[in-house]
């Protein structure tokens, strides 16, 4: 495609129509979005979905997770050559949460599904909208995406459990799934031609740099610790500041060594953060005798995590020792960043080019189920820019110009990729190869 | 007295076994003790208190407030130039507390009225057991010494509401009190020769210094902010490091800012401390968006105070502007920093030197009813040392000898005061004056 694709070409109106009907299921009365995974709010949405997809002449069923499977046939479909294309992104939000998030992917791919209308469409192209993306509800995310990538399975899925005390497993297996059962998805997604999602960047770093899209090249893996910081409670008043072991201004520079760390190894892709900070028995008359610190560091690169939470560690020892203080870190979680696929990153770059998108190569920071897909098949991610990078929240806010550039990509991709003949292709990349080498 | 007490003048064994009847009323299972003003446990004290007093022979009532009076009559009772000594403490806990606190004042003051018994007593003394000392009831301190110092009255006492919503006016109400009649109290201590308050330090200092009296010349007086620092918050993973408005960063800076005006003006009697640091909506992979910080910073001289005040406004002016945060102090409490009398100090220090008894000349960070006595009349101090400083804690322990050394001292001042006659006294300064006059 030459000359990219036109808004008048994207069929606006019933866009926006069918995003704001399932927008609006699951919405509280201050305009914020309550659809936790599994709950009615989501069967609702994936209820709707699906008539809508049903509407269209798509393929419709729901695995043993739960993710919904929305398939559009290619006349190529069955032709081991042409293996299907897959699209996917969530539509369960976080308490209170926006509008966009996960729907915004799900729905740009399924209407880039419905824009092939009456064009060529050789492969078949499938969108799975995964269950339980956040981690909101059970304390675990990626559910869906986990269970298709064999990263989880029934038996663990028993321990997850809500505020209610009702297991994950349970509520998948209340809609009649069975989270066990997932063997023939999982072989499709390993056979097919590769995976793409566009999500809401959840970062100011696009608007910020007045770019249309994002183009993920890694998913940052979060290693988070607790840090406890013990000295002696003491009374504000009565103890005079050289007899002090307060444990708050102790960790006052532990959160400004954690910032620190993550400014120094910040063109290495590290973000730190302390989220929370607890004072046990606070009291404003008390020299705090015991805090709690949360951390989260976050890299695209081990060797380069290790590096700074082996610096960390060294910074804990200084200070407990300058200021005769424990401190002690206990890591809580500790997960691999995952490397997206260059080939398809770089069909991306070739479609941004036609319809004069602006690109940036970039890292989510966050989780998506594109890192459980990348584990079974070629997987890209892109982002459009959010207001002011706010998202999980109902303030959160997309302009009508970045979903179009999201569509319009989106749209282009599947156009390319759908007609993309292997064997021409192939013929193209040895012509290419022989002209270098005779250069 | 050129000897000093001994140790078996003191009827220690009385002495402990009243001590053990007393500090176990409202002890709880694990050991701490829950003897909240004007509650059931604290009205029990009173009662066995004035049960011993009683047997002691001396006169017992409850004034208006309250307060429990007793008071032992010298052979001069009624002679205006004699006028009464007055001792006190508190006998009320703050929930979970040590037994030590006030209670060790009241019972020294009082063990050691009994040990005049034989000796010769000209002038009267009293002790008043004040009520509600602890601010942990009614969020309101001191309430028995202020009512008797017009610093508090019947109708504020009204808006102190427990957390059962009982005021602390009811409370006194249904115990036969009425905290607006206390005009011959008031008048009683306008009138008296001076006010003696022992206490345990609630600090380090005597411990460290291995001393074993401390003088206090000035209760500093706390200045209370609340600062609230406002950012924006952020998602840990997606937001990058320059892009970031973290208030919990910010406020690291201001919890190091204060503890350094703390250290810089500790030669001044200052502490500063940041007892309370809250999260609003903390959550581990959120950069935190808005922190509220509890500052209390005491000192004795107003104008050091309001020095380092402005220290502190200036700071946190250049970490908002450096930041890009909005930082807003906002006052809470701002008390009056109160000089105790020197010559009441100086009758203190005469008996430390015959008794061998180390002292220091120091300063209360922490509040006591001597705060309000000294608006009424010459009042005084002294502290005993306590382990480690703690108290308000089941874990507060004071040593035999610690206490043993109060009540020598305490046996000591009074012995000497209630026999001090102001015409000698008169003549001997007198002829100091001239003898100083001639040199």
């Amino acid at each position: 495609m030459k000359r990219g694709v036109s808004t008048e070409q994207l069929n606006w109106e019933q866009y926006q129509k069918d995003f704001a009907a399932l927008a609006e299921i699951g919405q509280n009365n201050t305009g914020g979005v309550d659809r936790l995974a599994y709950t009615e709010a989501d069967q609702q949405a994936h209820g709707l979905l699906a008539k809508m997809a049903e509407e269209a002449g798509f393929e419709v069923k729901w695995d043993g997770a739960g993710n919904l499977w929305i398939t559009r046939r290619g006349t190529d479909d069955g032709n081991e050559k042409m293996p299907p294309l897959i699209l996917g992104s969530h539509m369960d939000s976080v308490p209170d949460g926006g509008k966009y998030d996960g729907l915004l992917g799900v729905m740009t791919a399924f209407h880039a599904m419905r824009l092939l209308d009456g064009a060529p469409q050789r492969r078949t192209v499938t969108l799975i909208v995964f269950r339980c993306e956040e981690s909101s509800r059970f304390n675990c995310a990626t559910i869906g995406s986990k269970l298709l990538a064999e990263q989880l399975n029934g038996e663990k899925l028993k321990s997850c459990v809500d505020k209610d005390g009702i297991s994950a497993y349970d509520a998948i297996r209340e809609l009649g799934g069975n989270p066990d059962n997932l063997f023939q998805e999982r072989k499709y997604i390993k056979n097919a031609f590769g995976f793409i999602e566009m999500h809401i960047e959840q970062g100011p770093v696009l608007q910020e740099r007045n770019t249309d899209i994002g183009i993920v090249g890694h998913i940052a893996a979060p290693y988070r610790l607790k840090i406890t910081v013990e000295g002696t409670a003491a009374h504000s008043g009565a103890c005079p500041m050289g007899s002090r072991n307060d444990a708050l201004t102790g960790a006052a520079e532990v959160i400004l060594a954690v910032e620190n760390l993550g400014r120094q190894y910040s063109s290495q892709r590290i973000v730190a953060t302390v989220g929370k900070c607890d004072v046990i028995n606070e009291a404003i008359n008390i020299v705090p005798g015991h805090v709690e610190l949360f951390v989260d560091i976050r890299g695209i690169d081990k060797e380069i995590m290790s590096e700074v939470v082996g610096k960390l560690h060294e910074e804990l020892e200084r200070i407990a020792a300058e200021r005769k203080l424990r401190i002690e870190p206990a890591i809580l979680s500790q997960e691999t960043p995952v490397r997206l696929d260059d080939d398809m990153a770089e069909l991306l770059v070739e479609q941004c080019l036609p319809n004069r998108l602006t690109f940036l190569h970039m890292v989510s920071g966050a989780g998506h189920d594109t890192m459980y897909m990348a584990g079974l098949t070629r997987a890209t991610m892109f982002f459009v820019p959010c207001e002011k990078g706010i998202s999980h929240n109902k303030k959160e806010a997309v302009s009508d110009e970045a979903i179009q550039n999201g569509l319009k990509l989106m749209y282009s991709v599947l156009l390319r990729i759908c007609n993309l003949d292997p064997d021409v292709e192939k013929e193209k990349e040895e012509m290419e190869r022989r002209f270098m080498e005779a250069m």
